[in-house]
């Protein structure tokens, strides 16, 4: 039964990569498909409009709170490297999940987003990597990982080593695994909120952890990601309204 | 430009109570136009069951946070009592607000449910009354202040003496005031979360804020407020999702 509702959820997450693909509605990254304009593309868009719980933001404001440890349990997992048009992601086949306040939640995916779509205290990232998880029925939790320019970040050379140029195409290289854990900082500190997806159709109800310590990436690896799709790919922050962020 | 906002702020909340009338698609507590079925009864109650962040809510598995102190200052107002043929509320003419975090927010209307709409921890109370604020752009907060049934209630008097028995009717008796500040408990220590109007059209980034001292009220008063309706007047607890309740 279990496996059986992680199986559904992977399908959801399998429909919403398709979507995103621009077999839903079409939408883009600028222009008249752009951002501003998702909400009327398409009827099942009309949160991307009408929300008052979207994502990205700017975390500021944060509340101090008594937040429960982040339990990561992460496993490497075989590789399955997609370009859906939109981003590059990383499929988990594996069982990884994270644990909060005694509720579990399975990795579906990682992708990334050049610049980074939250900011922290007003303050944009080169990168941002967003590891989804679900839990048994469909309720999504995002980790968001920011990353700075520095250092070469090995634990991404999987993924980079194996980017498919071509829309819609996967790369599965045999042998080779993704250490998800690897990619992680060793504190899991993190700011919570609550949001939606960065993406058409902007569902809400998505628990949002966002890790405070940020990673670093070299100038050439973000540059070879932004390059992949010729522009950026976040959408812009969005009004906090009645949330708060907790810290 | 600071008195204009305000009155757009006003005149929306007045739009919206005539929405709560039933001149925009009529709407009930139970039978075909009841809570389970508001989402389809116009194009605009949508939210009600597509919203992730609905109201009310039963207040439970609460985050310990830095709170701000929640500033009252009610000033008494004259008397406007309304049947609006779902509730009974009383208009505020004065200049009471409240601030929360260095935000000001302004007393429109307070307006009362039997039985309690919110729960704390699974628990219903016979009574509750929602202040309703808005800041200069419209954004909504509302205190909600639960009854438990005890000795008679004597700042209620002014609205419970003239309730209009019909629904549209209201009564202006000349020269009593409402002492708003009198009808809150001496301690403002409260709960928080993000949510929605608990009526069509369900609209979302309310901020929520749920004294924890009840205040008490006496059997005759609430029977008399529920025998206005003859039956009750609140809308089933929505699921929190990603929402948490801070204290």
């Amino acid at each position: 039964m279990k496996k059986k509702l992680f199986l559904l959820a992977g399908t959801a997450i399998l429909l919403c990569s398709t979507a995103m693909a621009g077999e839903g509605g079409h939408w883009t990254y600028s222009g008249n498909e752009g951002p501003e304009h998702w909400g009327d593309l398409a009827p099942e868009f009309v949160m991307c409009k009408k929300g008052m719980n979207q994502s990205p933001v700017d975390l500021t404001g944060m509340i101090k709170a008594e937040l429960s440890p982040l339990q990561v349990s992460y496993q490497p997992t075989t590789l399955d490297v997609v370009n859906n048009g939109h981003t590059i992601k990383a499929d988990s086949s594996s069982a990884s999940t994270i644990t909060l306040n005694n509720h579990t939640y399975k990795l579906i995916q990682v992708h990334f987003h050049t610049p980074s779509e939250n900011h922290i205290h007003g303050q944009s990232f080169p990168m941002e990597a967003h590891f989804v998880h679900a839990d048994e029925t469909g309720n999504l939790a995002v980790i968001g990982l920011m990353y700075k320019e520095g250092e070469a970040n090995t634990s991404l050379a999987p993924i980079w080593d194996n980017m498919p140029a071509t829309v819609g195409n996967t790369e599965k290289p045999s042998g080779m695994i993704l250490d998800t854990k690897a990619m992680l900082p060793a504190k899991r500190d993190y700011y919570r909120f609550n949001g939606s997806l960065t993406t058409p159709p902007c569902s809400e109800g998505v628990l949002w952890l966002v890790l405070k310590e940020p990673v670093s990436a070299s100038k050439e690896q973000i540059e070879k990601f932004h390059a992949m799709f010729h522009h950026d790919t976040n959408r812009p922050v969005q009004p906090l309204n009645a949330r708060v962020v907790l810290e």
